[in-house]
């Protein structure tokens, strides 16, 4: 069973799975070789030395490889560290990614099973098409389903892309026949396909960052391309609805000091830009509150991308005055 | 039964309501007196002339009445004209607003009951006594049905405000659960007073104006100070409740440069920020596709306000290009 | 008599009253509890302990409370620390706020009457009375003798909002009839009341921050509805003067990115606002001169607010060249 | 006696001085050769013909000239215009500028001897000595008191240099014992020399326009040139002081976005910010409204530069609502 | 021979072709029927009358048709007018496009040879085949030598778009040795492919306009899209040439707010946009000189995509004051 | 022979010249003076000690002045310092410059007098003439040759004024036949001449500053004074060309936000602002890279003033894919 480092107590023997984040060669006064590890997963981070047979394991694992560490805590200038008795690398298919970064609350396979079955709603051939295109890509499913939605502002875990996707999917869904003249199919698609870029933007697998293609290209050209090798393979694909869809994912960042080399100009772009970003910034504030916020207080820190400071009310206890308040009402539902 | 200004044609025979909204003395150049009227309706404006009795007619009625006109209309210069016989005035009780003004498509009524029978719905009492004592309230209602919601840039009709409201109100239902930790009691609030003080800031009786207190103080705090008043008789209305209340009214434009003295710094704040703007936005642009689009052209003209074009797909037609389509697809719903 | 904390020197016998910001229980390690205490006043911080009968001063005060300390200074790991034999809560009303805070040097009183005697000269009946309302409000009276104007911007001192409001009094009436057409007694009136809602703004009796409702509402609108419920009193005051009075005090910012809803629209507002902005910016430069210049230097460090330097010249030295020069000249008056 | 163009009637004998703004020949359809003109003075303009000795008159003057005109107003096509008997050239030495262009209300010559008053009342020797070094300049003193302060924003007119720089100088003399520390003699010799760069960037013997090096250098620096120029004149004037005088010049407009290379870094270049521009504006807004307030209207038009409306709010009537208000206290001083 | 519209006199007969950019059915007093034209080329605008076998000449042709017209100009009104006796559709092959728009002084064929001749220089196998790619592609390059590079900002005329890359190539040639560490090959591909793009992004066969996904899409990955079309044909192009590539297309506006969704990240996009804009820029104010100087003036007029003014020196005359001045020195080259 | 800072290890015996950046005395716990010193090269800086002749040492040199120092490197809590046996100030000719700051890596007389040949080739008299009375000016050329471009964004190293003068007037002459109608010989002149105002703005003999006029009135205006002074010993100087230069100078920063009070208006003033700007942003991403690039990585840190990253591929290696690629194509010329 994992031991997360978090609750790691002095004096535990431990026998346990970690990610190896650092890997240096060091020598004691007396002369003899030791190694020194930073060892994580996702509740922290911890140093950990190896004093025996080092030339050994020095050559069994390297920095960025998960690896099943035997040892025992210690307490060194007031910090735990690691004695590691027996280290050995273990192969990726044998871990638990969850245990090894932040994910997403909410099952990633329920998930993606409701987004397949809403693409089988859409009515327009072509639309509906494409999407199952995407559902036939299992190097894309499997990148889908893991990848955060972006490396710290909002969905920052495994996950998160597909969380925030589904999101987005609902949001359209509830609120599609509010205003007349919408097409509903061209508007679902453009929110299941709106950050598939994202797949390739980020890197994931080690630490939350951004590839080279990620920087130099971004997410949205990123996924242009994605649908455009799709759309490639349906050679009935109307030009026109070709150049709304696109316009709807070049759009959807509403402006260009947001990235979006579009303004949104249509009313399903409109839209789209509207719950995009409102279920970014609602789950970024979220994360927020819940990583930052102060013991005791009701104010988060400063959010330097919002440039704000945000207030989380005391439902429970402030507002009730009077008997006849339904005692549920202020709480979350 | 009113004839519309735009379906005068020449030698029309005219007995119907107006707006007078210039009247001038004038002379012939054989000495003779006449009145120059610039008449209205919510269809155009259209020149009148009374050359006759111009000493007693110029008695009976003032600029920024309604009056109830006799004549003929006749080409002049390329112009219809009316050539009045008969004018007087009527009182304002005896009109129909509707006539006059651009007016909401909906049931100014209906909406209107609508947004009464949500507002009981609200559990906590404070916020539900609230809602009640401006229901209560006549003066404030009539103002309320028949207010625009802006002078020309979104619901710039007669019963906008209504319906923006409305619209707004319905929109938070939909969505107030997709979010954990709402307060749905204070969101629903909120969204129906977030622009009661547009009763007070524009004018709307002869035109769609600003009043003063309208440009020198403006909604935003027009409507806090209605908000107050309510509360002030409501002496158990929790101060923290009444603070929340006011955020999101004070921070429902999102931005300082958009006029609202505060960010939103509550989840409830961003969400009604969000769909304010976006419903807002969103009839904009659908009255400005309605009013202005030209003939032919799938692009409407630049958009000063919004800096941008827009543009409507041709739904029925291009997009279709093979036989299982549904052929409703594309419609507007 | 008042030890200051920047005046304790190592073997002190110390005999005063402080302020508590942190109190923490600790554990030796022969396993005696002891005390752990920030103390303040307005000279800095220093750390207490407490190592005798610790659990009956334990019980005697809490964090943020005033206390009479008798005790020694000590010098451990290269830092004074108080080694405290006694202590004991003390009521507020016992202390003298300006040794715990830094505080106006002018004196409170006399700035205070002097507004009140400005306040008497303003001939309009109904400003005159509603002024009055204000100085009949005892509990209005003690907070805006206290409170200071920001929490570090500018007059961050208690009294400082009382000096920046007859500062700005006096500027107007120098300044007041240079130009044609300004209404005096309006002008000074929101001069007095342009600040008010900064009582309720900041909290400043154990440190200077922000309140709830500052926070949420801001001291513009707290401030306007300050007037109101004064102005509620006066049944016959005019809505006209009434609307004036308050777009001279929301536009008092200038413009909508200072978190003026409105900008100034008449002359008396943009007065206002040149000469509040121009005493804030001047006492803003002259305490961050004061606290933050470098020894030996003319060059302020880096002001992140103003997003500048700025530079003291030298006046009593390089400039003088020649012995007719009045010795006098460059020195400050 | 000058004959006002806008008092010109129909039938009128006129017999008075004019500036040619355009000058045209034209052949009428019976082959005769006319000359056609446009006149102006301060109150408008008027177009006028030459149908005798064409040839001759057509000679003897130039466009821009001033002429002396002899002739007729007639009626044509709804117009007057004047036929025109004699006309010929006159000095512009024998001209009134105030007749032709718009000019300060304030006696210019007394506004300059003001000026140089305070100048002599300036204790440093060195700035002393660098002001009268100006007053005896007498092609700089000529254009000191003829150049208006800008081509339309504030102070428009034949002396409004002179009208600003005296108007801030008395500001300044107002406000600077106000705050410690500030240097006096700096700031009033910056105040008095802070435009001067204006006499060569606007041109206004024709019209108000920008001169070539007025566009391509700008006022700050042709200002910074003439002080230069000065200066270098005197010897022993300190560098320091220099550096600091011209440090006023360049910042005075407070922001690089207003054209100011450098922001305010000394207390008095702050304060010479801070009024240089309100009297700017206070002027402007009251030059604006002054042209363009529509007939009964208490709101200006748009106000392009400044982005906004202004009120005038009218204080003899709606205020008074009590017997004992003073009468005069709302109307202007 | 082509008669040019801005050419044509009063009672002149003409035998030229023309564009129709609008027709009219219209109905003499007398009951006839006629067609009203509007005819133009690339000197200007003209209208046009038939009043015989109208039916007939109706049937033949359409707004926007090329047609040979057989008439006369008569004056109308004081407008000169075409009346026609014979008017014929014509097959755009047989027309001279630039007789109808304005086209580039350069000759396009040399143009296009010489971006073809550099690009065989390039020594990067995949680049240079690349490039290849798009010389064998004729429905292509029919497009790129006729395209414009704007609708109005810069090289607004038909082979603009080819003049302009020709421009930046032959820039990038000069300097791209001037610094260390340059991939030349890298960066003359990106040069001649940067705007690709606009070939889709433009119409110019009938005026100059923005296509519907010119609108919606944007040149920048409409250019892109040519490019990976290209480069997914050539299936050992590097990724990690193509993603460089690609992204000194992304990046060439530099700026997100210019419509950029990257910012340039390496020496050679960074390059790419300052040469790009330069060159853009200059043209931009050649073309507005060269159409809109007014005469007589070294001012142009104020350009409002710049926001500002330009300056024309006048070079022969005023700066040479002595004799040994070369006299071409301040000639156009 | 110099010891760099960097360079040296535990127990080398140092004879070398050092920078005195600090200099303290104290005390050690028995009660013996000695002297703490930062001693400091263009490597870096280390700690220095005196234990012995305390007294002598101490009045033997200051703060701010070079030393000769005879010492040996010790290792105390594990970093490296001086202990110092002999310490000597050693007068500022005797040290070699480069030795102590960063310097160029162009040989700067070489610099220098290319740039004095290519004035030589200005045809225009005054411009030439102008040119030489600054390379006759010894006082100005020592400055010239020595300063940095900027403090730190670029050429920030002594000879960095003159390598980006040279890279500028080169980049020059490369591109001016490129566009018709550029007067080569002022935008050559401007080039030289654009950024003289550094050799007064900065300080650079002990560390790279600003000095109390560079910030105060800037480098943009100190040129402009000492291109002034030079030309009014050329009493024929044109007035026309000294306007057009004083631009190119005024405005070659772009715009106002960058410090420019004027933006360029002639062709000449646009081309020098597009190369000054791409000349400085290239070198200062080069000096950034060369500074601050993480071991092994592609991607630059956060550059606070270009608000991005920076990307540096790997030319040699990825894209090299096929036989046939010359190898040297990626290789830095």
């Amino acid at each position: 069973m994992k031991a997360f480092i978090n609750e790691i107590k002095e004096n535990d023997n431990i026998d346990s799975l970690f990610l190896v984040k650092e890997k240096y060669s060091g020598m004691t006064k007396t002369g003899n070789a030791y190694l020194k590890l930073k060892l994580a997963d996702r509740s922290g981070e911890m140093e950990g030395r190896i004093w025996t047979s080092v030339e050994v394991f020095a050559e069994s694992f390297e920095k960025d490889d998960f690896v099943h560490v035997i040892g025992k805590s210690v307490s060194f200038q007031e910090h735990l560290q690691l004695n590691i008795n027996h280290i050995e690398r273990v192969d990726e298919e044998k871990i638990l990614y969850s245990d090894f970064f932040p994910t997403s609350e909410k099952n990633r396979e329920e998930m993606f099973q409701s987004l397949v079955e809403i693409s089988r709603e859409i009515k327009n051939p072509h639309l509906n098409q494409l999407l199952q295109l995407f559902w036939e890509d299992p190097a894309f499913i499997e990148r889908f389903k893991m990848a955060p939605a972006s490396k710290w502002l909002h969905h920052n875990y495994l996950g998160g892309l597909l969380e925030h996707t589904l999101s987005l999917v609902q949001l359209v869904l509830k609120n599609a026949t509010h205003y007349n003249g919408i097409n509903l199919d061209l508007l679902l698609t453009a929110s299941i396909l709106h950050d598939v870029g994202k797949v390739d933007e980020l890197s994931y697998h080690r630490s939350f960052d951004y590839s080279d293609e990620g920087r130099l290209i971004g997410h949205i050209i990123l996924g242009i391309e994605r649908v455009e090798d799709k759309i490639r393979q349906l050679p009935d694909f109307p030009k026109d609805l070709s150049t709304l869809l696109k316009h709807l994912l070049l759009s959807h960042h509403g402006q260009y000091i947001w990235g979006s080399p579009k303004k949104p100009m249509t009313l399903e772009a409109v839209m789209l830009h509207y719950f995009d970003d409102m279920d970014a910034k609602i789950n970024g504030i979220q994360q927020f509150i819940k990583q930052r916020l102060p013991d005791g207080s009701r104010w988060s820190p400063y959010h330097r991308a919002f440039e704000q400071f945000f207030y989380i009310p005391n439902r429970s206890k402030k507002m009730e005055l009077s008997e006849n308040i339904d005692k549920n009402e202020f709480e979350e539902e």
